[in-house]
């Protein structure tokens, strides 16, 4: 089933300790929909500006990933740049270009109305209730923040809370927003603010699932090499969002799968720079890293 | 089958955001062996001062545990004083007075000679090595260590390693041992130093089993107050070699089952001081844990 994804597209310039990338494709839409599009059709609702050119569009194109939505305006596009140090759990942020960002507002081609599932990628608060209330016939919603809405928006990020039915943040993010540092009555909090699907995403530690039926965890796939941690998260909600879009199924056991391959897809998001590995996957790739993932948690009962 | 521990019995003293206790029962010696009790017949090597006395005493013969080679010596028991903050992840030494445990030379009583399962609690490498020689007929033997150790007194501890098949340490210790951030790699170095079987252990994100034909992890069960960390590993310790001792049974699909145990008694430790909820468990209790772990794992291949 079709799933919109409403967030950034950037040019990401990437300093970790493997080595560095300049301007290259970014951005919370960009990791996404290039991951989503391994299980389902994807349409995109972002903004790029003047920049932006045949080069990147055939990058989406590629994935059949539908871009009507991605309006181009002058000026620039939006632009990050970061770096990561030791053990690359945390991206320092070195240079935020807002550019054509700054103003964007989400407009929903009339092609996007029947979407059936949304992730929210983590923009302003308002602009995500706007976006999630212009498409009544959802099947689910799902959404990102950070620390930035949460401490400096919370009543905005209250109203569209209340109306999605799946959050995926990190831990930090669960903590800051519920106020508990304690993660599993963090997130009885936090289902009590709306979505009764919590993903909580601890990067190298992998990912809890809180659903309105059980608790699940899910490993983070062991590999020896990270290489950029940029874009992991989104491209776990991509994995997840697109299994569950495909599928159309939110029982509990699928829930779980979902989860498996949002871990699935991050580990392939940081073994290269950028959207590279993503590009390049085939599907055999993905069940057996799904089937690895089993083999590593599996014992008997 | 029959188990013993060398390590050491302390009184803690120990704060944190829950509440505090004052020179109760600790040591690695005493959170292992009255976790392993619950597998197994467990025996103990450890000093204690004059100032410990029948009411100790009791505690280990309440879980049936031989205390035949705790040497009762002129001075005080050592004591710890320790305080955790915040995310109560580390804990800060206030005081430690080694005391009797300066001086403690493990002496093996004729009667656990033919004990077939040792855990090396953390004392100084060059003991354990002697400890691990002395016992020619062990099935297996595991170590556990610490900075101090790793740094101080590398080839002594290289020694010791080169002797043993179990290796449980946590993150920052493996990374120090093998000087590898990464965790896979960083096993990969320490499983050619000697233990063919490593266990990493990750606090609150659970532990990584590296066995001899595949890697396994298991989350920690989550809870909703953690009340003091202390002793966390050792009982984790307790639960992994209790269950080896207990099956005698060293294949892939019982290392991890005896992971899960490990990560099993840990949970319950942590949920009062010392170890007050370990002497009280009921073996329902144990299983339903453990069940508990399978359905928080469990998705469909």
């Amino acid at each position: 089933m079709s799933l919109l994804t409403v967030g950034s597209i950037a040019f990401d310039s990437i300093r970790t300790p493997y080595g560095s990338a300049d301007e290259i494709l970014g951005g919370s839409a960009t990791f996404f929909s290039v991951t989503a599009s391994w299980f389902t059709s994807v349409s995109i609702v972002a903004v790029v500006g003047e920049d932006f050119g045949e080069e990147q569009f055939r990058i989406f194109r590629e994935r059949s990933i539908d871009t009507r939505g991605v309006e181009q305006v002058p000026g620039r596009t939006f632009r990050w740049k970061g770096e990561y140090t030791g053990d690359m759990s945390q991206a320092h942020t070195l240079e935020t270009q807002l550019n054509v960002f700054e103003s964007f507002v989400p407009k929903i081609p009339a092609a996007y109305r029947d979407s059936q599932y949304l992730f929210l990628g983590n923009i302003v608060p308002a602009l995500q209730l706007n976006v999630r209330c212009s498409l009544p016939n959802l099947r689910a919603s799902a959404l990102d923040t950070m620390n930035y809405w949460i401490q400096g928006m919370p009543e905005d990020l209250a109203k569209v809370l209340a109306t999605v039915e799946i959050l995926l943040i990190n831990e930090g993010e669960a903590r800051m927003l519920s106020k508990q540092s304690n993660l599993k009555k963090a997130a009885a909090i936090i289902q009590k603010l709306g979505p009764r699907i919590l993903v909580i995403k601890r990067g190298e530690h992998g990912a809890t699932l809180f659903g309105p039926e059980s608790v699940f965890t899910v490993p983070a796939f062991p590999l020896e090499e990270v290489y950029d941690p940029t874009g992991a998260g989104d491209t776990f909600a991509g994995g997840f969002m697109g299994y569950l879009a495909k599928t159309g199924d939110l029982s509990d056991s699928n829930l779980r799968r979902a989860a498996v391959y949002g871990s699935v897809m991050g580990s392939f998001a940081v073994e290269e720079f950028g959207v590279g590995r993503l590009l390049r996957l085939r599907p055999a790739e993905i069940e057996s890293r799904y089937r690895e993932i089993k083999n590593l948690t599996h014992f008997d009962a």
